[in-house]
């Protein structure tokens, strides 16, 4: 096992790594920027080295910079925990280079994984349906014009390179084609570097759901059921559930021996999640595999009462999966909500500043994983996310009570937070009736919907 | 189902019932003493009573102030909690003739169990061994010392009325029996008004165990295995863990079925706990039955996936239990710290007044339940318990090192707490090893070994 594991990440996943590492008797080393001096991630490692200034690109990117902690401090292992370098090939090579464990996959897997037009062949493969498009990538707009003739409007145009929704547009009519394709590559040229595009089928109210993997050096391959993730405002997950409210047994078995079997092929080692788009008659489609760990990986570990991080750690150090996740199988229902230091009555407007009074809900079925406290100040620099409130019920009925009780109970002063929004959301008819796709976040805000409840739900 | 509840407690059990209502979508009644003003029950509440001054037998134990509480606020059902008035038939009684519903069992049932002396021939007659003792209680000190002779010293003396302690005294020598037995009556007269004492002969290195029953009124009635409860430092339970490392399966299958019999014999309804004593030999004795719910239950709640507070509240209400209850297995491991306001290097002495700062460990596996915070006083007037933390973990070694992980990232500034003392028992061989009965806690203080670490834990 590793003697001293250095997180290269920040936040509340810098804190959970932390955590998982001290239940295994592993040193710890966290690395911080400037602004995150007071992060509890910082105060809660053995060590801490400063990498740099606020903005991630003048620190939680600088790879140099965390090497060099590492090698400072001697540590045997770097976790990236997720976004920053967690899917950077180059970065897990120079690890490599280094002497020092990356943990994740290796770099050519995540190389292969990352390319999206690749990861799409890999699937396909290995016999996992993906949407009919284009045989990778086309050449110019004139090219992807045919394709989307032969496969039929609406088709989505996507950026190879990728992410976040940017480089990627929708396209209903033929004549729209064109003017969409250049928009698509510009903008992917411009934040990625590559404008390549390939060309994809629309799934028209896709539901987004993921299968948590997991394999082991030793052979070992398993998938940890599915997540659904259709809660979402501009590509970005709000709230996450497991099991699935729209999956039967009979799809559930499917996607998850796919699953496997993708992560079998590529002899992957590691935690990944591989993402689905679900149409309502029960056909699934690859869309991409995250050579990493996901933010809403809490969910899965509450169902299968596993540890995620502390596996990866483990898988690492070349040890086997734990005996219990050879044959977990799943209880009860779990829910997610991401709290964003967000105004969701500001157009969701990003609200940094001091927390002047942090109170969490606690009791039965209730985690909350963050690095806040009372005092705390959020820095500008960085995503909006300050807490996960993850709940655990026996049935989804008493974990959405949960989730409710929960969000109601917390107090948060000084800042703004999502949690009013999640309430609205959280007490919808249709969320209740597991009712809902990826548009559905966009309609409700489309419609005011959001803002109607504001006076019942104003977290104080 | 109720549509008001009345909480008839305080602390960390009365936040535990507000939250159960609030998931069921029942208004909460708290009360509170003028100490209890700034307490998170009685913010968390619908709404609020002040029943008196600090002392609880001026608030708390004033069944007629909390009987007027519930009329004026229309609540039509009373949680009672533990302690208190919990396990008062008498006010069980009240509460049914006000035309208010207790959340327990019958006061007949209370009554019946209460009686030490009655709980003992009942168990006997349902086929659930008891330690051999005397048929009863005892005329005077002379018969006393008769039967003590007859089944063999060592020998426990115990008042019929006594608890937490009080009218219990061992006799290992025939020549110690008449004061012994004095000084147990009298100190049973004193506390309980009641004087009247048996003899039971005296297990020696005995294990507290535990078995978790829940019945309704339906004729469903099950167990939810136990909990070990052998830590105690003076009869006080300080670390409790589910399941006990030293009940084998056959045992554990025999001791719950005991567990049920009886419950099924006396018509019990709602949540209760079957005390035992086991020896090193694997034979068991029935101790006494709690007609409540227990300080330690999340422990029972995290292995078997459960609410007991939802259940006890379904069940009053006429509701059968949730269908995951009657067919629901056990997964993985439990422990629970209570944390108490206590000096382990002073003697245990008390610690009340302000925590000047609250940080509570979180994440993966860990739950606190507690009414305190930043800036709360604890008052002089209760019981030293401040938060129960509480741990689950795939096996027990994980749920060992989580508790170890949760203790170490606990921060109380103001008050002296447990949490270094039972940091130092964690971290011990013997606990490791699942090996201590509950004479341990009192040795291991008597040998000074509780202040050797003192070093190490000091948590700041």
């Amino acid at each position: 096992m590793f003697s001293k594991v250095l997180v290269a990440n920040r936040g509340e996943i810098a804190l959970r790594v932390i955590r998982a590492c001290r239940e295994l008797n592993i040193e710890t080393v966290a690395v911080y920027s400037e602004a995150d001096v007071d992060s509890m991630h910082v105060q809660l490692a053995d060590e801490a080295v400063c990498i740099g200034s606020g903005p991630s690109n003048q620190s939680y990117l600088k790879s140099d910079r965390i090497i060099a902690a590492a090698e400072i401090t001697g540590a045997d292992a770097i976790h990236p925990g997720y976004g920053f370098l967690s899917e950077n090939a180059r970065f897990a090579e120079i690890c490599e280079s280094c002497n020092i464990k990356f943990i994740g996959p290796s770099a050519e897997v995540i190389r292969m994984m990352g390319d999206k037009n690749t990861a799409r062949a890999t699937a396909f493969a290995n016999g996992v349906p993906a949407t009919p498009g284009s045989d990778g990538c086309v050449e110019d707009a004139q090219d992807g014009l045919k394709v989307a003739k032969e496969i039929g409007f609406p088709v989505m145009i996507k950026a190879t390179a990728g992410g976040g929704g940017r480089g990627m547009r929708p396209v209903f009519e033929e004549s729209e084609f064109i003017s969409q394709f250049d928009a698509a590559s510009s903008e992917a040229m411009a934040c990625f570097g590559n404008g390549d595009c390939y060309i994809e089928k629309l799934v028209l109210n896709p539901h987004h759901i993921e299968f948590q993997i997991i394999a082991d050096s030793h052979g070992n391959a398993v998938h940890l059921g599915e997540r659904d993730c259709s809660m979402q405002r501009r590509n970005q997950k709000i709230i996450e559930e497991a099991p699935s409210p729209i999956l039967g047994e009979d799809l559930r078995k499917r996607m998850g021996e796919a699953s496997v079997n993708i992560v079998k092929a590529i002899g992957y080692e590691n935690a990944g999640t591989i993402e689905y788009l679900v149409d309502n008659d029960g056909n699934f489609y690859f869309m991409e595999m995250n050579t990493r760990i996901q933010v809403e990986h809490p969910i899965t570990e509450e169902v299968y009462g596993c540890d995620l991080i502390k596996e990866q750690i483990r898988i690492a150090a070349g040890l086997e999966l734990s005996d219990h996740l050879k044959s977990c199988t799943p209880r009860g229902h779990s829910i997610e909500c991401r709290i964003n230091a967000e105004d969701a009555y500001a157009g969701f407007m990003p609200s940094p500043g001091q927390i002047e009074l942090w109170y969490a809900p606690g009791g039965r079925g209730v985690r909350v994983d963050t690095h806040v406290y009372s005092g705390y100040s959020v820095p500008p620099y960085y995503d909006s996310m300050i807490a996960k409130l993850i709940v655990h019920g026996a049935t989804r009925e008493s974990a959405i009570a949960r989730m409710r009780r929960a969000l109601k109970e917390f107090m948060i002063h000084g800042i703004k937070t999502t949690i009013p929004f999640q309430l609205s959301i959280i007490d919808h008819k249709d969320f209740r009736e597991g009712n809902y796709d990826i548009g559905w976040v966009g309609e409700f805000i489309k419609r005011g919907e959001h803002l109607e409840l504001r006076e019942d739900h104003e977290v104080s």
